[in-house]
């Protein structure tokens, strides 16, 4: 016998929980969390998780919930992706099926380059309540931590993903931020360094912005940082 | 006798709040405030102030404080606006001389296009010790309300103010948000509808959000929207 959808059973949330120090979570994402009997986290093992550590601060218990780990594929095969989408998606909605309250934990904001998108698209589009429980982006959390304005006055504040085409991005006034840099760091700082060369920036580095291992350098490093860590390039031109 | 300034007495904090639902705010900004002596508020009065509201329903208390009233001047000539920077930095440097713990609350995030940020330029190269507790931006609440995704992918987000300049801003790729556009609505609004002429936009309309008379339209609308609503508009092309 088929089972019967229901798409007013269970909710998603897709919470973020901030960069790094555990205080920076709000308090309602504290309260869904709490509230959620599922929590799904977008690596392949808890441990990895840098969503799941930084909730598990603030949420000491959370361990007593369902855990469920959804490693999301990294290609650029369109097709394979949106396979994966499917999958993930299809695995959550057995849980809202079992009218269960299930959270997503995304790093930083759920709006911003998080894999949740993905995941909310799909179950939208499929009449599933989805709700996206605000986090704190890692640029506001970096700014926080280097002291520094991100705009003020007639400034443009410009989110770039570094693991894209960035040529042309240096047309950009004001404030440029560059994330999800991964393996494509190396070629972002040659870029900006072939820039500087034509005329003065501001650039600020930081990386695992508020973890235990943040590290922050103003000015183009030639450290090397491993491409595991979550590294934020802010340029003001 | 003057009185000797000592740099490490007193510390001034900027708190985002968020932007509407007081529940957003983080448990940090919560902390915080709860340690301070002194809330400063960028407006004429207290009741006006959009952040102490959403603090005051976070933070019950907040009264027992010293709650102090700074408008920040509104003008385009430079000097007078440095001149009115510095009076308020004075005036706050005076309670860190006291060794005080300021709070100075912003909407959204400190670092992004709030007047706390001229006044921790000012106390910073006076060598103060001076924080930034982030807070949620408004556009991170509004796409939460909205249910849309800012970016993913290789997406780009281009964060302007739209009191200034926004000719050529529609030759940005991604999502474009425009903030701060008090009296200037009427004229993004009739920019947008003259680039919705030219090629398809998915555009978001969103004044207070999260507040109680939040509203929201997908699309321009002919509606009159009060200046003094704080109102974002986010474009898709």
């Amino acid at each position: 016998m088929a089972i019967k959808t229901n798409v007013e059973k269970g909710i998603l949330y897709g919470i973020g929980v901030g960069t790094g120090d555990a205080e920076l979570i709000s308090l309602k994402a504290v309260r869904i969390i709490n509230e959620c009997d599922v929590i799904i986290l977008p690596t392949e093992t808890k441990e990895n998780c840098h969503a799941y550590n930084i909730a598990k601060e603030a949420v000491r218990n959370i361990d007593d919930k369902e855990i469920i780990c959804k490693k999301f594929l990294m290609t650029k095969d369109e097709r394979l992706l949106e396979e994966s989408h499917r999958q993930i998606a299809d695995d959550i909605e057995e849980y809202l099926n079992e009218d269960k309250k299930v959270g997503f934990l995304t790093i930083g904001d759920p709006s911003i380059y998080s894999t949740f998108a993905y995941v909310q698209e799909i179950l939208l589009s499929r009449g599933r309540r989805v709700e996206n429980i605000s986090g704190i982006p890692s640029f506001c959390a970096a700014a926080a931590r280097l002291g520094i304005s991100l705009s003020s006055g007639s400034d443009e504040i410009h989110i770039i993903s570094a693991n894209h085409d960035i040529i042309g991005t240096s047309d950009y006034k004001g404030t440029r931020i560059y994330m999800k840099s991964g393996r494509k760091l190396d070629a972002l700082i040659s870029f900006l360094r072939e820039e500087e060369k034509k005329r003065k920036l501001d650039i600020y580095v930081i990386a695992n912005c508020g973890m235990e291992n943040e590290k922050i350098w103003h000015g183009l490093t030639e450290e090397e940082i491993p491409t595991e860590y979550l590294t934020i390039v802010i340029v003001k031109a």
